[in-house]
């Protein structure tokens, strides 16, 4: 059977848009003479969809752009994942995550999702029911196994701990099956296309079928979706592997000789700077924001934002702004306006001082005396907020702040000052991976000046301060940290593996009580397996220590 | 049986806190010779822990907590919430919210949780399995029907919509329960206490069976839980109730004789303004905030919040800021002062027209001529926000935001502006219910100022500008909203009953578009069904319309 994947970038919402691309997706698939044409999970209503699924009026109008999309289909196969509803069930949502067959102007055939995930970003029980059967299809010649997207993680072969009891691709073999089609939308992070590689050959070759794995592209918000569709043959062999982070068309035959894929993943700063570009470049084009203004401060956090925000942009839509106060070292200039000339970007210079001033003499009557503290350097830090926002009010800018996940995670962020903005594009990435990507960025041209790398990290808002002055250093800090949040050790654990446990007790402390500042913090870009936001609940009111 | 309910009110996370409470309650049931002491669900960890129910080291000192209270018990019984754990089970998280009865030195009886909530501000399938089995215990001379929380919601002669297939309640009426308990930890809303009731007394009557229902008390960050724990006869009266808003100690005879309690709530302005004095007090004492800072604008959103701050603190822990600019009406100083007198608390006066003016000029050079917006209105916003942050982290003040539910809904705030604080104490209070409270607060003896309460609402950001140049009228704009978000309602229902469907069509619009200005929001005190935060999850980038 020929089936083409539809590996598209949908809107959250955006029902007509949405429906507009199944439609040119499937028309093109006709032309290509396939069989079958897929998109992926949730594809017509854009997935997150979150709580719009509550709505009666978006789940009809869902149920109507269905409709239609079936009207228009022929003899040629479409499969694309929406929402469909039990009218007659009084218990429960009634509300299915379902994938849709449609042929000859009809829905022929409706599977829905089995394993409901509610864990980490996911939250579908909120929503969804489970499917109530499990059914193959007979399409053409073959019987369909179709799936969605949790349903095919729960391999018992692959997983030693697994989240559910059944196992509805078992059940899709078990019923004759002989070509399973998993529709798919599963946010990026860095190392799960590997895993997923992994887990499905495995599968593949144990149930001895060919799977069309459909994944979606494109960012919604904070999660970004990397798209790297997979059809694998009954050997477990991957045969077609869908670009990463951009949309594709991809046609598999299933009986077919492909040359194997050798591999699907680049090195953390490749993958790791595509995916955070797709992300700024759909938060604004969906938003329909143009341009991107960056606060520069001559350290590399915001140069690599800036960097990210030409490619995602076009360096005639970014507008970067140095605020220099006493403290800025003479570099910070030099070395920023040498970035601005690299990227070609254009730039404002505004002093704060005078204002920073102005407002200490003001408050001196209800400071009375008292000495200098944090609070002077937080008052700097969002004078700066106050002319990025008032630059991004007037000119109609998409603000990105420049925090990465090292100083979001342990507090080293002033709320309200450096944490402005609509969106954080390197907030899950650690200090230590910022370099990494620079020196990505640099592999065949310096575009990040050196100086920018080899200075040590500052937030110059006092004399000759530098960021180990708080915080440990990046190294070990960021180790601590990704075993503490990425992998989920804990004190005990972390400790034994570095060495130092009242300084592990302090980074962890440091972690839990930042809590306030990251339940205000602009949505994150996710490209790890636990970023700040929405997969990371922890209460903003609490005692626990280690 | 005698039965003691320890309506106490615990800390998320504070093991050896809450420990000592349950401790504390058993000893004074013992000396009250009850036959059984008990506390309300997730009692021992704090409700909600969230996320710290992944970590390992903290469900294994919830154990060993757990056990050490149990060994400390002897003949009288004690029923507490804690968190179980099934080492065995491979598949799922294989833990439980459970119920555990102690007596004799060990746990003799657990029972877990059936239904487990995942709606609204409810994550619970995140991190519980439901109970494999449903069993009645027998003690002393009854037989324990013992359920918790969400268990006790899914009654089947009550509620038209069900949740669930399962109805434990009926499971532990069926296997001849001579006694029903209850262990619960519901949040806040106005209206529930009365629904609580009625669902009750419909349940009671309908199975014969005394319930013992032991209810939280207590806020933790945004959720408040008002305690109101209630004891029921067979025949469906409500013979006991815990006082609302405080702790409480309840003994209840199941053999005795009560007169019936008449009303269960308060008229809306009384329990609203309870509710949130309890709520500012609990996050300011469990953080360890000792005072309180408000921007005082002279308008009645912070004038009433200042009220519920002297409240929830004392007048001497409260303090003030007014910061007039060029635009503020003269009156609104003169107001403010009255107010400050009448509460009795100190206040500061910072004006912030220099750095207003001195900040515009220096952002001329890339204002380029264009004309005033928002912006300069946003940008006085900032710079209030700006000298409450500073004095805030000078001080050691917990800033409480100002804004209102309608505010909030409509985007009518400034983010790093009035939007700052740790706080947002009437977020989920409308404009139209501030006026309610306000009036009550007035009953005896004029605390709000009548000019406070009489102006015109206005940010009072441009010249003569009031709040009704850019939002409907307060009470249709509200009625709106609270169709729309409370009730669930939405376009062509709210419009049929409206009556103006481009008005209404323009506030849904508003509140969709602000999601990403409440994303960066304080915790909002929860005191409705539906609250911004936790509860509602909306997605940001999205672009469905009604």
């Amino acid at each position: 059977m020929k089936i083409a994947i539809c590996q598209a970038n949908p809107i959250v919402g955006d029902l007509k848009g949405n429906q507009s691309k199944i439609l040119a997706g499937y028309r093109r698939g006709v032309d290509e003479n396939v069989d079958l044409i897929i998109f992926p999970e949730l594809f017509l209503c854009g997935y997150p969809p979150l709580d719009l699924v509550e709505k009666k009026e978006f789940r009809n109008a869902v149920r109507k752009a269905s409709e239609e999309i079936a009207e228009r289909t022929g003899q040629t196969g479409l499969i694309f994942g929406s929402i469909t509803e039990d009218y007659e069930d009084k218990i429960g949502t009634g509300v299915y995550n379902s994938a849709l067959l449609c042929y000859n102007g009809g829905i022929r055939f409706i599977q829905s999702k089995t394993l409901i995930p509610n864990y980490d970003v996911f939250d579908e029980v909120r929503y969804f029911e489970s499917a109530k059967e499990i059914n193959v299809f007979g399409f053409k010649d073959e019987r369909l196994g179709i799936s969605i997207c949790e349903d095919i993680w729960n391999d018992a072969d692959y997983w030693k701990h697994r989240r559910y009891t059944l196992d509805p691709i078992q059940k899709l073999v078990d019923e004759g099956s002989t070509i399973l089609i998993n529709i798919s939308a599963s946010p990026y992070a860095y190392g799960k296309r590997k895993q997923k590689r992994e887990m499905l050959s495995v599968l593949t070759r144990n149930d001895n079928l060919p799977l069309v794995y459909a994944c979606c592209v494109g960012a919604q918000s904070d999660l970004i979706f990397d798209g790297g569709s997979m059809c694998f043959n009954s050997n477990g062999g991957l045969d077609l592997l869908g670009k990463p982070f951009e949309e594709d068309f991809l046609i598999y035959d299933t009986k077919g000789r492909y040359n194997l894929v050798p591999e699907v993943e680049s090195p953390f700063p490749e993958e790791a700077l595509k995916g955070l570009i797709l992300g700024l470049k759909d938060y604004a084009g969906k938003t329909g924001f143009k341009k991107a203004l960056v606060g520069l401060s001559g350290g590399i956090d915001s140069a690599i934002v800036t960097f990210i925000a030409v490619e995602a942009l076009g360096a005639r839509n970014v507008d970067v702004v140095m605020m220099p106060s006493k403290f800025s070292s003479p570099g910070s200039i030099k070395d920023s306006e040498k970035l601005i000339q690299n990227l070609g970007i254009s730039s404002h210079n505004i002093t704060i001082q005078p204002v920073v001033d102005e407002t200490l003499e003001l408050l001196k009557p209800v400071f009375n005396g008292m000495k200098e503290d944090t609070t002077e350097e937080n008052l700097q830090s969002r004078l700066r907020g106050i002319y990025l926002m008032a630059i991004s009010n007037k000119l109609g800018y998409l603000l990105c702040t420049t925090g990465n996940k090292s100083e979001i995670a342990t507090g080293y962020a002033t709320l309200y000052g450096d944490m402005c903005g609509a969106l954080a594009v390197i907030g899950d990435v650690y200090k230590t991976q910022i370099y990494e990507i620079a020196d990505f960025i640099n592999r065949d041209k310096k575009i990040i000046p050196q100086e920018i790398i080899d200075k040590a990290p500052s937030a110059e808002l006092r004399p000759n301060q530098t960021d180990q002055d708080s915080l440990p250093p990046y190294d070990l800090l960021d180790r601590v940290l990704k075993m503490y949040l990425e992998e989920q050790k804990e004190y005990e654990e972390i400790s034994k593996s570095v060495g130092d446990p009242f300084l592990v007790k302090k980074i962890l402390r440091l972690v839990d009580k930042n809590e306030f500042k990251r339940k205000q913090a602009a949505p994150i870009l996710r490209i790890s397996t636990k970023a700040f936001g929405y997969g990371r609940r922890y209460p903003i009111v609490q005692r626990w220590r280690n």
